[in-house]
């Protein structure tokens, strides 16, 4: 629910983006959103939480589900960029009506396990989603009655939209400052911008793990991602072919993909039990840290 | 148990195509096999199940001791496969000897772990394959008694002699359908001919699935995969140098080696816990699809 | 604890190999290390406990703390090493400098999070790394009491002592009796000096194994390839400064990382449970064995 409202302004700016035909700005903003929310949100979550409560739990059976889904979207991203690297070279032109078919359907695919997805949450299987009880916790007294759906969601839009305000204009400002920083294209893309620009969404869910509600945390920074690479990733695809000057593909580069595999592989073996702590986080937060690094130093040209 | 007779017409039309010195085809018709189970038939089967029961349960060890099996199946082919790609290019030759060495040695170590696997089942942990308890049944009423273990065998051979029937009649069928319907090789090959000429289990597969007997659908579609990639396939390799104008060796492509690990990582993850829903099984088929598009875009020569 | 004087000797002897530049050489000797650890050693002992007391137990929750660190250890080889294959290929110097900033802050990010690991460990968490109540051992009758943690400690110094006395003498050997043999240099290097040079380790992990002390065997395996990995590993990076003709970066062959990662995964999805057989066992046994064949095979110039 809350991840269908959080994205919405990143759907505008990509609109936008697509419309200028910056391809490549789109897909390293996609990827980086996706880094920045499942390591670095979460990491930081996890670190927070940990060290304020030594233990946290939240529903295994939910985490299961969002991580079977970041692998299917992973994967739907590596495979139209696995065939444009291996059959679209240079001026090799020749299966381009292939790449687009393929990423056409491949698209309508996703959109469609999308909406399955949202039936399966809100329909047939609410129940899976739902927070696992808490032990009384100790530390916190202000707040005795758990929130209310309405309230969590208000909460949500309201910290969605300061997000996209201060995502407007922090890009913009991110991206000159970056460049007189003399960092990297592929660092600013994929690494700087997506934690400017996902600041306040990160902080949302940062706020809800030191309030002892992993669960929300877990919704904001997995459903986002799984928003963002099943949603509105195959939608930019679909609407490339009305908006811009020429279709969008998806066609990540090995260092994107690569770093989306081994986040999403180190997710589910570090988040999978429905437990944390802040060593977790640390985790998380270092292969941050070393994906941050290699877009840093990458060549220009990849 | 069903599994050694499951796969025996497999079997028989993979050394015939080998004596035709088609090991192309072999390759893709055991890497389609694999995937048509296991995303397939049990994608169905969970999203057959899953409608019918809303929530099913199966045995978490079992599943766990079939995924990590499958992950030594797919690292059996994928390590030939490399040696190939990396050492055998065009004209150079000089590693053949190399490669026939591994590619024996490897298939006469697969063999013997697939003899200690079956050993492991039947005599010594037989009980961690064993089908769980299962809530009592509401929806279903004429079938009371669990099969005894004669009659589910039964079953299982008729319906796997009647797949090899339907296979060795079909399969010619629909190879020149898939052609006549402008399909690639690759996806007549690995998605076509593997679904057409799998339905018979395929069907079997779901059929326990909708009498909520999931174990078995597990120990069909799963047994079947650890089957043909650890003990067809290398019998394959040792029987291609006394039966075929020369011997075969593991080399599958990229695209199939890159969807077989896809395919049996989302596995593990989505049926590790013991549990499905229909959502599952949507997830596994929207996998299916995308492998699938990607062979029927794949450019003819890889 | 023991994981800490357990690598002492390995890190004195890589310093010598560092000091004269055989940076190929070192790096075999990380990868093959960790290999033998999480393959050979934890695969013997499962096979050997497995056998003795059919089913075995040990923390589920310390198991999953050491996998994740493994993938964040294969993954902080993997990187740079990628970095490595791209960017710096053949007379192409230029991002020489980039290559050598990456190497670095990513071996300070790593020994950071090996303290906070520590940290973990010992002071915030050392419940979670506590062995697990274990039903009463009925085969065993003279040791009644369980070890105390002195004594645990002290036998593992022993034996950590030893194993560095007979590395030192038996690496030379075995290196010599390879190349007699006709052993490829790779192999040697990764499987027969891995597999010598740890035997004393390996022993001690399969005795405790064999004393339904899994919880000890594992500490041993994984806690020296976490080690070896996120410890020695960046050390010898920073070290390479100093004491070598020309600084080491991590840039493993794709074979040593493409086994590190086949092993990792398969120990993981092997593991998770907390549970052991001696079936367990042979998967890891198989796929060492089929790394090793590769390695063996594999011609002189990767």
């Amino acid at each position: 629910m809350n991840a269908t409202f959080g994205n919405a302004p990143e759907l505008i700016i990509a609109v936008m983006a697509l419309h200028a035909g910056l391809h490549e700005m789109v897909l390293a903003s996609l990827a980086g959103a996706i880094l920045a929310n499942l390591l670095m949100a979460t990491g930081i979550s996890f670190l927070v939480g940990g060290i304020k409560f030594h233990n946290q739990e939240y529903n295994p059976v939910t985490i299961k589900m969002y991580n079977s889904m970041m692998f299917l979207a992973v994967y739907s991203m590596l495979i139209p960029s696995s065939f444009h690297r291996f059959f679209i070279t240079g001026e090799n032109t020749v299966y381009r009506q292939n790449e687009s078919n393929l990423n056409i359907l491949l698209a309508v695919s996703l959109l469609l396990a999308y909406v399955f997805y949202l039936y399966f949450m809100i329909k047939t299987h609410p129940d899976l989603f739902k927070s696992i009880k808490k032990a009384p916790v100790v530390k916190e007294e202000e707040e005795h009655e758990p929130w209310s759906k309405k309230k969590a969601i208000g909460a949500l839009i309201v910290a969605s939209v300061t997000a996209a305000f201060m995502s407007e204009i922090l890009v913009g400002a991110a991206e000159g400052t970056g460049k007189e920083l003399g960092m990297s294209s592929a660092f600013i893309g994929i690494v700087f911008v997506a934690v400017i620009g996902g600041a306040a969404e990160s902080i949302s869910a940062i706020t809800m793990a030191a309030k002892n509600k992993l669960d929300l945390t877990i919704s904001i920074a997995l459903g986002s991602s799984i928003q963002i690479a099943l949603f509105i990733a195959p939608l930019l695809i679909l609407l490339s072919f009305f908006v811009g000057p020429k279709p969008m593909f998806l066609n990540f580069n090995r260092a994107e993909i690569g770093a989306l595999l081994m986040a999403v592989i180190l997710t589910t073996v570090v988040s999978g039990d429905g437990k944390s702590n802040w060593f977790k986080g640390i985790q998380m937060i270092t292969l941050y840290l070393l994906i941050a690094l290699l877009f840093y130093f990458i060549p220009e040209q990849t």
